[in-house]
């Protein structure tokens, strides 16, 4: 509600910041300070913490905890109104911010005067058949410590392992991009196995392989050629195996299939790539250009007079006629934080009727971390590499995160982690895994005779052979199973172990199901439970079975 | 196998160790030292970790890191083989473990000569309705670190929430159980609140309610009556509401009612209740009694040679002809490492052909913490309350915890907590629930019109009445739902708003999935979407819907 004070001047009561990344942690902060307590500030945001994004790789190494590479929302901004919430939808016509909170399961109508949208970047990984459903992921927490939980899996299992391809899926690693993110996880997630192998005596170093995919013919494109060389040169040495004008072409369980046709077996897949706008930011149907919010140089979302965005969600023109990458703002903290100060300073003089300002920034350098101590750091055109660069780039890091009490912690966690051997804890057991699709190849093994019974599959798209021996006259009996084909139901029936060997004759896509999920849907749906039952009984099985 | 040695002396060459808690972690350490390396110990556990069990209270309170309550197995038995496995089924006849590791769905066949069962016990709720759907437990670590999630969500939603009966839920956290683990975890929690609170500036403490709920006259059983009277004072001055005497006769999401017909608004009912075998160890079908394994004084199974066990899952008699409760060895971490030492000395005897003796072994005393700094202690008879006794809880624990590094971390870690604010990150986001059960009581509420859509609902038990304005006459139509029913299903056709309301008219169990796996079964089962496809062309949808 803008109303006109006694003086006269335009005012604005309550301003809204969605997000509390870089871009809205910031922004909010220099909201505070500039426009005092007449006016409320409010940021929204789905967790109540600030996570330090560049720290991700090092999480995801295990070098430092999850909780040291974030600090409480609340703890940041004193002042400010921080509501944990799920953003539903904006109506910019009524100026309402609609929003979900916690398990509650009625809406939350917040009305603003201006809102800020600083909400980040989503990936999207649908283009690539497979990769959404077997990747792993590198922008949230959760993906970073998902990360390390897998890579010590990974570890664990071959270590154990008796069947020679399933140990060298296990011990092949693959990295997805060659930016910032791609760089740091692989080399991170290199110096973590290597720490690692002391305690896995039946893993030999030469059976572990490490390697980036990247598409085009370099690393780390946002930085100088000698430095990306220099990187390429690092990771290389220490056993990372660098595919360089390489795309991925498919991915499943097991393996990847690059553009070139190779196909690697590996367990491991990081996606770094795929970056896509956030559904709840598409849905507000602001106007955009690449995927991001198109805004003038003021920060101001186009067509708008009281939205603003900022940070990775916003296409920012660094000059007028911007049309080129480099006429944009890059998608980076450093910019983020810039870009909040200018946001603050140019609503403070909206609400004051007074001019706004273009925002206007050149970036100072950028740095990367190689793991094992190195890095690759470009500073007001000076280069450095080596270990001076990685401890440029930890202290800049370190400088750059807010609070006292956080540094302290991340530094004193960086040094016990230099001083001593990393824990090898595998902090959660991955889950049973639950309802999914999954993706297998023609030619892939689905299951064979003997193996766990493991889930209830059905079948898409493509076709499975189903191949049997009769147990009597020792015949191999083959059955063709194609889409709305199911198989595996005598795990239903309790049996823990495979009969038959099922083998993909085409690129297969199925639901998989485990056995409590069918039994829940057998349970809470008479028709699901009804059409089983010949299939069941013809088993001699009770159906539904007695006890779950 | 055992063999005869060339001095004629019965060998054992493979000892498996079942489980890595305190019982099996110490028996492995003591086994490899009595036996030196002629015999293989190895060590089968579901997590690579040995987790300190007595520390879990603090975890859920966040004053040390799930990371500091445990300590990686691999580091802890050097000289054991550790595998990280499930186990799936002992055949005692070939002497055969079989066991599943990681992802690997062939099946791994272990064999042993002597094995050490020490898998502890699991949770079964399912005798109270709603309770298994409803609560938290505090068994793993993943329990522990989930509550303190859980706790912190609560508060947050406290802060936003302007629906006061939704406030109220939020602020009672109950405990069920007043043993160690019940008196521990409320103690700490309602210090972990306390000391949350100042961040959350629309909670006032008076709203705060924490509460513990106990069958029995009196809490901690298991301590001479001045302390456990001395427990309940503290705990009781503190703003812990003692319920005495109550059972719980049925939990939902939101609501806890008492045996003593109470109805208690509560969104945080912890679980300390309920030890039951686990189902690993119930299908290995050995001789058991009050649910534990029933081993003879030396720890052997009853009627085997070669199995042994000890800790939680074993009913260990302290005296021949043992009935009693206390003529058995109790269930605690102090009793299972001296259970532990004598099992190592047993079975090095039984390999030599050496008599076997009792397990003889009188507590030292017991100790509880409080929260807040306080504890009770009793030990070698003296009894101590308060600081003095907190101190000597921490210190015990401390030297119990293996490994100095361990020892380290938790210590420096205690020190920051007792210094500095405790942050309140709350580092995992609740994920959207899968597919899952839900309980109401007669006249709850399951959704009200202009709630958010957040499931699919099927009528298993019971029946709801749903109560539907007609936009047009403004008349109210009532529809009765029962069992093989649903209701939600607009939900699916992607509304994200409830239009109805719904009440449940019985005590009704029902079925609940979230839109995604609902599109995922329609794409995966023919007949499940042709089943619906009559439900959603009446409302004028396209079916199944184009993107998923």
């Amino acid at each position: 509600m803008l109303h006109r004070s006694k003086k006269g001047i335009a005012m604005a009561d309550r301003i809204v910041v969605l997000g509390g990344g870089f871009g809205g942690m910031y922004a909010a902060r220099a909201l505070r300070k500039r426009l005092g307590k007449s006016v409320r500030v409010e940021l929204i945001n789905a967790d109540n913490y600030f996570v330090f994004q560049p720290l991700l790789p090092e999480v995801g190494a295990g070098s430092i905890t999850p909780g040291h590479a974030v600090s409480p929302l609340r703890f940041l901004l004193r002042g400010v109104f921080v509501r944990k919430a799920q953003i539903d939808s904006v109506d910019f016509e009524r100026r309402i911010v609609t929003v979900f909170q916690g398990i509650q399961r009625r809406p939350t109508e917040l009305r603003y005067d201006h809102l800020v949208i600083a909400l980040g970047q989503g990936v999207d990984l649908s283009r690539t058949p497979g990769l959404e459903e077997h990747a792993l992921k590198m922008k949230t927490l959760e993906d970073a410590r998902r990360l390390r939980e897998h890579v010590i899996e990974q570890l664990e299992h071959a270590q154990v392992s008796q069947v020679p391809e399933t140990k060298r899926g296990a011990l092949t690693f693959t990295v997805i991009g060659g930016g910032f993110s791609g760089v740091e996880t692989v080399g991170e997630m290199k110096e973590l196995i290597d720490r690692s192998l002391k305690f896995y005596p039946r893993i030999d170093p030469s059976e572990v392989r490490v390697q980036l995919v990247e598409f085009a013919p370099r690393i780390l494109n946002e930085m100088p050629e000698r430095l990306a060389r220099y990187a390429a040169d690092h990771l290389t040495r220490h056993g990372v195996e660098l595919k360089l004008n390489t795309g991925v072409a498919s991915a499943t369980g097991t393996q990847l299939v690059t553009t070139t046709g190779e196909v690697i077996d590996t367990r491991t897949i990081v996606a770094t790539i795929g970056n896509a706008p956030l559904p709840v930011v598409a849905r507000m149907g602001l106007p955009s250009q690449h995927g991001r919010i198109a805004v003038d140089r003021a920060l101001r979302v186009r067509g708008h007079q009281n939205v603003w965005a900022l940070g990775d969600c916003a296409l920012i023109p660094l000059k007028e006629g911007a049309e080129a990458r480099g006429d944009f703002a890059p998608p980076t903290a450093q910019f983020a934080v810039r870009e909040a100060k200018r946001i603050a300073r140019n609503i403070a003089a909206a609400v004051r009727g007074k001019p706004v300002q273009p925002f206007a920034y050149r970036s100072r350098g950028s740095l990367a971390s190689l793991g094992a101590h190195r890095g690759v750091a470009e500073v007001f055109g000076l280069q450095l590499t080596g270990f001076p660069a990685w401890v440029l780039w930890r202290s800049y890091y370190l400088a750059l995160l807010p609070g006292m009490g956080t540094r302290i912690k991340v530094m004193v966690n960086w040094t016990l982690d230099m001083l001593g051997a990393r824990s090898v804890v595998q902090l959660r057991a991955l889950p049973r895994p639950p309802m999914r699709y999954a993706h297998f190849r023609e030619g892939d093994i689905v299951y064979e005779a003997g193996h766990r019974s493991d889930g209830f599959y059905s079948v898409i798209s493509g076709a499975v052979e189903m191949e049997r021996k009769d147990p009597v006259t020792g015949e191999t009996h083959l059955r063709r199973i194609g889409p709305g084909g199911h198989f595996g139901e005598r795990l239903i029936l309790g049996a823990t172990r495979r009969k038959t060997t099922v083998r993909a004759v085409e690129d297969t896509r199925v639901l998989v199901l485990n056995r409590e999920e069918f039994l829940m849907l057998a349970e809470g749906f008479p028709a699901f439970r009804e059409y089983f039952r010949p299939y069941m009984e013809a088993r001699g099985a009770e159906w539904p079975p007695k006890a779950g």
